[in-house]
């Protein structure tokens, strides 16, 4: 235990200067999704790779429609179709047409594609609303079309490379894989990508009181929330999130657990057991965890100037110097203390530039000032509302006050030297979820 | 195929309509997070269930204390250890205290906490800054106690029932299951809730051009991203989202691909084949697929005014009624329609109330005016800055450039009326991600 009281941000910043961004790892494309690249990825092969059709209708030279109306339509012979993905090479002669679908690659001979409702879709009559479905109508592809309208030189072509050349960046390291750029790199032919992996965090609260819910409460027992709502939350942040049940308050235990479960953590969070108390078995089992010949491992117990959430652990453990965050055993502290130190730490791991909750002024909305201790940084939380720009406290300030924290979208901030918030006054606020 | 042109609105509207919330579910904790409850949650027990401690220190009478003071202490006869969960009942009686630590029922007798730093912590010295650990220095659980400061009747006590009381609701319907509300579910003893599951949502992409990205592509072949990124689009959105690999385009493979998903699927979404080509397979498969002694049920093919996107299928299909959306083929077509359409309808399965992204306003950013086709709302990639409150288009209008889109983060969107707009004029904005 250090004897001095730090801050929260200097309790935070040990952290993120420890909290090591995790190795990269070759996954395939829907694994990455919501992972951080780490390589530069370049485009091979163009976009699109060859000229094609944007339109279902007829590829044609343009000389042979030029002047054309419906009136005096130019009238050409169908050589056959041209399909999607067929690979079948069609030579467009002069006085002569191709059907093409929309993505068909413009066939050698043609300079365009003029769209089926600009002819007669090969039918001898008006102006066609749509082609007829090459299985029930095969004919389609021979015989003569109309065309009603002259089409420019590469009218309704996408021209190779249009998109993407060959050579060039599609994505740079650092990009955060959402939906369009798992498509773009599908888009590109990659099947697989160099990415930061999600941490997988192992979730352990500590007490002899905690009773799995579900089950019977005894005399001086409390329902196991904390290993529910931190491993959602884990979730939340980007984390493969394992949850282990509630474990006793026996410093040997408790060790044996860390121990089993580090195999599968890249990080560990534990509630209760670190404050002062004879039976904080957290502390107990973990101060003297230390290895003299492992500079940096260990766990550091705290005291930190900040309401609620005051002690805190952190450090590294086993062979691997696992990051383990200790939080307090109180359901609302510990929530806060995850927000405020858990959550960014996670999203170090998964190798995120930001990774911090936004951070808004809103004024304050409240029919009497907010106190607040003199030397810490009160969290208060609260309802936040965009339309008035204004936040409301929920609840008190209590730890305990659970329900009050599931009304909340919003921790309300009130720095270490204010003691007194009047109401409309401007105050920070992270905005939760 | 309707030949009427359909308004997005209108599309959207029929969407929505159609789309029922899926029937409520019993979940465990865990899997229920991210959905919306379908009932009120009323707490069976009060939070805390006993009085407690808020601190680690000794459970003592007030007027044993009364008066106390570092230079003339209190000296209290220590009866025995109060740990949280350890069921143990003792008493105390006048002159004596219990040793107790957070969150452990206050023992009959005593009627305040007062913290060990405002006693000699047992040790016979000066003011103590922790307990020493029981399992080290079992001798604090008895011997004398100095305590150094009075303590007024309920001091460091929460009440039972200070956090909710027996028969209070906990949370009503239809709120959505984060991280703290799983945590008050918890602390209440509930271990499974009915909630509305998130929809199994498969996802196919049609045509015979379509080549599995790191295989190599032979003439006239393209790699198939759209179901890539329209799974991993659907993830975002909340659902269990399955990828079916591309369909070549044959009207029975497809009928059948489909119908062997119908069982795991609450939703099917499809791309390609919905415009008026020859090999428009989606079209051709599902167009008859409507059973006339089942009324809403078959999948109704139309054209929307809005670009890109202009091909839509939408309707039911199978035993089941399964919703099905038929998007079209062009990757940015496609992923703008999933955006629009599918999305939303993902939402309204899930029985969110808000199934729509935040949309704002944003000062057009660009050197030259916006052109707009009349009578289609068009929906432009740009990049929103939320600094300046501008948005600025990336890339062009051409729906194949997948590219521009990987570095979006907003849709612009043109009204139908409107065919140019002015740099710095006011737009629409769909915030994407």
């Amino acid at each position: 235990m250090s004897s001095t009281i730090w801050s929260v941000d200097e309790h935070l910043e040990d952290i993120l200067a420890t909290v090591k961004p995790l190795e990269p790892i070759e996954l395939q494309l829907p694994d990455a999704q919501g992972c951080v690249l780490v390589e530069d990825v370049m485009v091979r092969i163009a976009l699109p790779p060859f000229d094609n059709s944007s339109m279902d209708g007829y590829a044609v030279r343009t000389s042979d429609v030029a002047g054309a109306s419906e009136e005096f339509p130019a009238v050409l012979t169908v050589v056959g179709d041209v399909a999607a993905g067929s690979g079948r090479t069609l030579m467009v002669g002069p006085g002569e047409a191709a059907r093409i679908m929309t993505g068909a690659p413009l066939p050698p001979g043609a300079e365009a594609v003029v769209p089926v409702e600009w002819t007669d879709g090969g039918t001898g009559g008006g102006p066609a609303a749509t082609m007829r479905a090459a299985s029930g109508a095969p004919e389609g592809a021979s015989g003569e079309v109309r065309v009603h309208r002259p089409a420019e030189a590469r009218a309704h072509v996408r021209a190779r490379g249009s998109d993407v050349q060959a050579g060039d960046l599609a994505l740079e390291a650092g990009t955060v894989l959402g939906p369009p750029q798992i498509g773009l790199l599908a888009a590109i032919g990659r099947a697989t990508v160099k990415v930061r992996p999600r941490p997988r965090v192992v979730v352990l609260s500590t007490g002899s009181e905690l009773v799995q819910p579900g089950l019977e409460l005894a005399t001086g027992q409390i329902y196991d929330s904390n290993s529910f709502a931190l491993t959602a939350a884990a979730r939340d942040a980007g984390a493969i999130a394992y949850r282990v049940g509630a474990v006793t308050d026996d410093a040997e235990t408790l060790r044996a657990t860390i121990e089993d479960q580090l195999i599968r953590a890249d990080m560990i969070v534990t509630t209760g057991g670190v404050s002062v108390g004879a039976y904080d078995v957290v502390k107990e089992a973990l101060s003297s965890v230390g290895d003299e010949d492992e500079p940096g491992s260990g766990i550091d117990f705290r005291k930190l100037a900040m309401q609620p959430g005051k002690p805190q652990g952190f450090g590294s453990i086993g062979p691997e110097h696992t990051p383990l965050l200790a939080l307090p055993g109180n359901p609302v502290s510990s929530y806060v203390s995850f927000e405020l130190f858990v959550r960014p730490a996670i999203r170090a791991l998964m190798g995120l530039k930001d990774v911090h909750r936004p951070k808004i002024r809103a004024a304050l909305s409240a029919g009497e000032p907010l106190s607040s201790p003199a030397g810490k940084r009160q969290f208060l939380r609260g309802t936040y509302d965009e339309e008035s720009g204004t936040v409301t406290p929920v609840g008190g300030a209590g730890s305990h006050l659970i329900a009050a924290l599931a009304r909340a979208n919003a921790l309300i901030t009130v720095p270490e030297d204010v003691t007194e918030v009047e109401p409309a006054t401007e105050v920070d606020v992270v905005l939760l979820g």
